[in-house]
């Protein structure tokens, strides 16, 4: 089986990229040749098959970032909300154009391959008493949702066409991220976990009881993973999926954290941010996946699992490039 | 007050053209200039003040259709359903691409326009069953609603951010369009009446009871005009509106043409198609527009009065078009 990372270089891209290589196969089938891309040549994961990288514009797609007998195609690559919203024209270059020029190059192959996406949780809004069913519309408050969102319908009618056969996931908000804290409004979710777990100090702009729906990146890459191989056909016209994450408090973050480090939480500082707060106070804090669970997605790992597992993964890789350690 | 129409040479734009023209004004505001746009130069209607044609590609978007004075935007052009589905790459062209010329014509102006956008309820799937409220998704069986959701995210973003003010109104099936049968899976929803109304017979491929959501060009066209003039504020982040059109059955259908002209209904012979049964089937036959009602749109005149007004509006132009007069 021949499959191709866009995005290979990113921080779920790499961990799928990863996740191959150790298995050495995908759906039971093994894997012939693995290629990644991304705006720079991404780095290979140690493999038992070949790995090739391409560089380039996602929304100039080189047609050897899709070779012909490409099965798997994982469209992970976007700029994401921040930038987007910083940057309107590079969100809907890379965004939009990008995914139809993912769409071109499935099109020319023989076969139409298997399309995994990632969109996201950021494609809604409705704010923290909203609990979204399975046919919630996704009404954006940023570009990058609306780009999402707008490619989960390109992407989707690409399938009734035939020209490949997508599932879109709609990703929660992955914690616990490595790197620092950035401008993102949502950097503190993982931020309030990271950086005591390095022994430094956090800011917390929200309220404790401040709920948000996250997943940690070792489920994003299993579901990633079961919707390259899973069967679409109950999936009909609507190619798109609510993954099972979990609602959790910015308490219950800090529970979970004390309970790995225990006097950690201490170095996170109640900073209230107004701003912070009225753009993540806007995002829907749960989601009722039933349609996920049909579909075979694995539910949730406990919150406390996903704190050990940054620890585990992520805190020595972290430590190294932040010079912390 | 500048306006322009772009597919201003269309059905529904020159209609709104000769709305203007005949008014004079739009929300009391004298109208100063009005420009037509369209792949080819529109004919243009006589009025109290200047009207330019531009004719050109939607997606390549000449700068002297959107003029830097302009202050509301019909965008009306597009690649209907039968043709966005047998030409991909046009449909995504004009529907998609369209619309991104459109937004960034409107980001060089010096104050945002309101835009007034066509989607349709082609972006809907849902069957005969369905009654859609005003938060069902848009989950399309066609490209062309597929790209015209797409367009509603991208202009809803161009809104937030400020670039321009749009409202999205996703048209019924217009009834009764002039012009031949066609191909389109909807033709013979207008041919049931137009053809008969010329003394020609037409074909009815679904059964009597067969619905479907429907609206007239009349109203259609005062829709239009009050989106253009409407407080946009209520509309928060989400910029489209389901119109108040008419469920209405084949029967109703019928039964309104035999009162306009007894003994037309016979020239409807049932000849029943399953193909086309099948697509039309899929299609959401009724709505409950709350939400437009409370924005200010106009509720539809009565069955009987959409077939009488098409006699009085369009049955002559049709005669002499077709050569059956």
């Amino acid at each position: 089986m021949n499959i191709t990372i866009l995005g290979g270089g990113g921080f779920l891209g790499s961990k799928v990229a990863a996740g191959l290589a150790k298995e050495g196969a995908l759906g039971g089938k093994p894997i012939s040749r693995l290629t990644l891309f991304d705006i720079a040549h991404p780095s290979r994961p140690d493999a038992s098959f070949p790995v090739r990288t391409v560089a380039g514009d996602l929304a100039e797609l080189p047609a050897d970032a899709v070779p012909e007998d490409t099965e798997v195609v994982f469209h992970l690559a976007a700029v994401v909300s921040a930038a987007a919203e910083a940057d309107y024209e590079l969100g809907r270059r890379v965004n939009l154009r990008g995914t139809d020029a993912v769409i071109d190059a499935c099109r020319r192959l023989p076969r139409p391959p298997r399309v995994v996406f990632t969109s996201s949780v950021a494609s809604f809004s409705g704010g923290q008493k909203a609990v979204l069913d399975d046919d919630a519309r996704q009404v954006p408050a940023n570009s990058y949702g609306a780009q999402k969102a707008a490619a989960e319908l390109l992407l989707a009618d690409a399938s009734r066409r035939g020209f490949l056969d997508a599932v879109c996931l709609r990703l929660p908000t992955v914690i616990v991220r490595p790197g620092r804290p950035n401008l993102a409004a949502s950097s503190f979710v993982s931020a309030i976990l990271r950086e005591p777990l390095l022994g430094l100090p956090a800011d917390l702009p929200v309220s404790d009881d401040f709920a948000v729906w996250v997943c940690s990146p070792r489920r994003a890459v299993a579901w990633l993973l079961h919707a390259a191989v899973m069967d679409t056909g109950p999936m009909g016209l609507d190619r798109s999926v609510n993954p099972p994450g979990m609602s959790v408090t910015v308490a219950h973050m800090l529970a979970a954290l004390e309970e790995v480090k225990p006097g950690a939480a201490a170095l996170v500082r109640r900073v209230s941010d107004p701003v912070i707060a009225g753009i993540v106070g806007g995002w829907p804090a749960a989601f009722e996946p039933l349609r996920a669970r049909t579909l075979g997605f694995a539910s949730h790992e406990p919150l406390v699992e996903v704190v050990r597992a940054f620890v585990q993964d992520d805190l020595a890789a972290t430590r190294r490039e932040r010079g912390t350690g």
